[in-house]
């Protein structure tokens, strides 16, 4: 339990563009607070000013002495105000791509009062709509230059990169896997990491342990998000309510690497409990890890090494069912 | 210009799961009336409660009058309001099923009130997100009693399915055309056809002519939204702004079996002024209906009873590019 | 076992596009005979042409004596003779569309003779590549006519649509379970049913088990082939080898309906041996059958009266993992 | 025309994995030289094996000094022999790995000997098919370093990856833009660039002028093969066939970087005549050329800088219809 986190609104309402009002009843920020600890996590995620912001220091100060949670991350605002509508940090208004530099080193403030090592950046709203929109060869140094801008004011902060192929952008600048060890790469700086969301990575094609490992084997995996989606969008479920074999998988490789970071839920529950529905979150990653365990390193990589798919699917049913 | 419409939400504000509180700024329903009248369109359709209720009835009387413009559709609200939440016609709760025949049927009445021929429903919470969710069998059965009451119950009424393979459920049940043409047949009644969404279409991985073809040659083609997407996902962008082959195919096919409904247009845009938005729009259908007229239905004929990909191709670029 | 079938053609030699002379060796009939026999399978399906003709009907009288195998279906060659190039049902040539039917009918006579029920048809080359390639209405008429006509032509035997969103054609006319549906009920016969192919059924973006359930509330499941895909295109691995609730759901829904027919193995393990790959599916979809049989029909029910996914995901989870 | 090229076997014949047999008649290498500068075409590229080795050398040299035909690029083949199925670069046996350079190597032999400046990569069976099949970190290595050699041991060869998400291979290990361009980058050579191809570029959800300029702003894009899709899979069309404004878009940005290398045509014209789906692709070509020329650099970067998609796709429209 106690590598698993919760990013805050998980256990919050939801709503979309057709149910504007919301899915349910909204929650006050002590109330999801409660609900998080009531599941018996002991760390929690917050999306900045939704959560986190200077008027609410104290509030989560207190909150997370109170229910003995750690603060695992900090996601900064670049994408639900309405400064943000035309990109952070591609923004083609200046003043909003210093904005957005500025907002993430505000959050990396308010990470170290409350004693949080790491800002996970999702740049939700860099991208673009429609083709001949956007000038991508600006877009690409923007981009780099702002986040690398935030590594080097803030040296003592981790940074950490939440690629995804779409949404809310038809088409986002960091879309994979590869174009954030692309980015990171190119900053020269070392406190810069990627998040790897299962559903993003699902969504971009991507064999989510394939994508873990590109990240562990450079050093550069620091955060992770789970939930779960049919592969065609970010439907953001219950994490292993659809996939089994592909999570094992995941989990797997995390035990080979050594992953030590946390790993946080990031759901939207639209019309479930949100507190049942990270519950169940949190068991299924329970239950995977246990089946990675139970897999014997040196048979698993005597397969791998075979490239025997055959052997590896047995194995997997052997696992999973026992036969 | 006379057979187009716009969906009056679609001049106004658009919000997503993100950026909750919208883009950009509100709009009054009148306004939204002058916006549509301004870029000299002659019609409108509109979402039930959002823009027409018992409350808004004298207004849009007063304001369809002042600005000339008929009124084609009316959207019932199944999916905005909480009450929809896990289903309109397929709810597990038997009141909100009786509920959305009730809501349907009381736009009926206002669709008379205002002289609009048609009632486009669209189920869009009619659906589940989740394996081992929903009883498919008993689904199948409410949807369509649900659909069949309300036509036989209003029989001087157009009834038309608007069927989406996803969204905001992770699974519509009325998910593509041959779903809705199933559904019609079943039903027994004759007010009942279907409304082809180009953007859906393309979701669903259909070609959009095949589709309108498949309801065309039934005579169940009873209404067109327009919008444009990148084909994965509903991204509910301006129509023409990604596609052009596609779309002269299928105004050709439109032409060939002498559709005379309305074309509305149906977009999302977010971060656009919905205004210059659609009316882009409508420059690209008329120049897409101005190109499917410059062809020669003999010719064009003659192509398609040969399946001739080469020549095919190659009028097409005379037809774009006189070459 | 005794369900279960494998299509003759899974356990010989596979080629791709590029790999045009095939991965691994090829086999004879009598040793792919053996291969499925060897496997402990029963029953066994074949391919018109490659498997069965006039050529080879005694050699399958007798080797289906030899080992004890049952003939559950042929699949006419409509997709493997250059004859088929622009179509089976639907080619432009009346030639051809007139061989569609007699090649279907003759394999009617050589399955009465070895004592198969069940005639498959996969209209692979039945589609279009190009917009404005296909006359969609003629196309639409010739499908429903030829197949209409084997079936009245052949009143003793049962004859089954397999529907595929693509590939060969980018187009396939028969896309997914609603359009068999709706041809079915136009063409008035009764001796016509659907084929389920799980991976079709994935890259149609459908889930499963509701196409199992939309066919089998009308009567008209006839078969089923398995294999396992990542989504995206029909990739014909090891049933079970990806999805696992899914599998679950679907064997759950055919054990509730009652599902009487064969279960066919259909695969192309290109790169694995093809006995090994077959084997691996049985033993994968047995698996599934005791989950499904250890899941509580009441409880189910309830779960699913309420549309409640929390607690579904929870039962599957204490199915797969006791937890 | 100068910058057009073809791929030799584009008209030629081309099989699947039904009609394994293929669709037509096959060429003789002879009258593939002659179909290609039959289109005015000046300029052919080849894979390797197929249509140059040591054996078809003299008479590949014959041919193009006939036909007046420059050799634009040699594609190796690590793809088309049993040998490589289970991979080339990475495959799991130590013999298979070095094989795939010395095959680079050869072809660039043979590359020198015919005046050809670049060895295009495609890495078809560089992947896998199942999950826990493969050693990604292992792979990931492999596929740098025999990579690397190759481009140090043929320092006066260009040397080009052509990547694609998925088949042969159900994951290509080199799936996108950006992996090839970490791949690159840590190669630390300075003969290795990127060919796009359009469809690849497509089929991973990339805008492609996007990925396009990734490449060009970082100096490496070497080469381009053309065809169209559905966005789903790589059809292989005729470029053109489908996307209008993406190609217009790409075109546009060759220009404004100053792209001089060569276009080739990389299709599969199943069902055409080759050569004359080669041509519509090369007419197509020139007719996007043509309308990107007729852009206003000043008018679209000005567009670009605001991100004005109302301004962009009424631009578009203007150079497409005028209006």
């Amino acid at each position: 339990m106690n590598k698993f986190s919760v990013i805050l609104g998980n256990v919050g309402q939801c709503s979309d563009r057709y149910m504007t009002g919301g899915y349910g009843r909204p929650f006050e920020l002590e109330e999801m607070f409660e609900r998080v600890a009531s599941i018996g996590v002991k760390a929690v995620e917050y999306v900045g000013n939704w959560h986190i912001s200077d008027k609410t220091l104290n509030q989560v100060l207190r909150l997370t002495k109170q229910y003995g949670l750690r603060s695992v991350a900090i996601i900064p605002d670049h994408f639900g105000s309405d400064v943000w509508g035309k990109g952070a940090f591609t923004s083609p208004d200046a003043k909003v791509k210093q904005l957005a530099v500025r907002e993430t080193l505000h959050m990396a403030e308010l990470a170290r009062a409350i004693d949080c090592p790491l800002i996970s950046i999702w740049n939700g709203q860099d991208g673009y709509d429609y083709p001949l929109q956007a000038n991508y060869a600006d877009a690409d140094k923007w981009l780099t230059e702002g986040i690398t801008k935030c590594c080097e004011d803030a040296p003592d902060m981790k940074f950490s990169l939440e690629y995804k192929p779409k949404e809310p952008r038809n088409h986002s600048f960091l879309s994979n896997v590869w174009r954030s060890l692309t980015l990171i790469s190119e900053s020269g700086v070392q406190n810069l990491g990627v998040t790897i969301d299962v559903g993003h990575s699902f969504e971009a094609y991507e064999d989510v342990a394939e994508a873990a490992v590109a990240a562990m084997k450079r050093g550069k995996l620091f955060h992770l998000h789970m939930n779960d989606n049919w592969k065609f969008w970010d439907d953001d479920m219950i994490a292993g309510s659809i996939h089994t074999i592909e999570y094992i998988e995941l989990f797997w490789w995390l035990k080979h690497f050594g992953y030590t970071g946390y790993i946080s839920t990031d759901q939207y529950p639209y019309r479930e409990d949100g507190k049942c529905a990270v519950e169940q979150s949190i068991k299924w990653m329970q239950a995977f890890e246990r089946a990675a365990a139970n897999i014997d390193d040196k048979r698993m990589l005597a397969i791998l090494a075979k490239n025997d798919a055959v052997e590896s699917t047995a194995y997997m049913r052997e696992i999973l069912f026992g036969c």
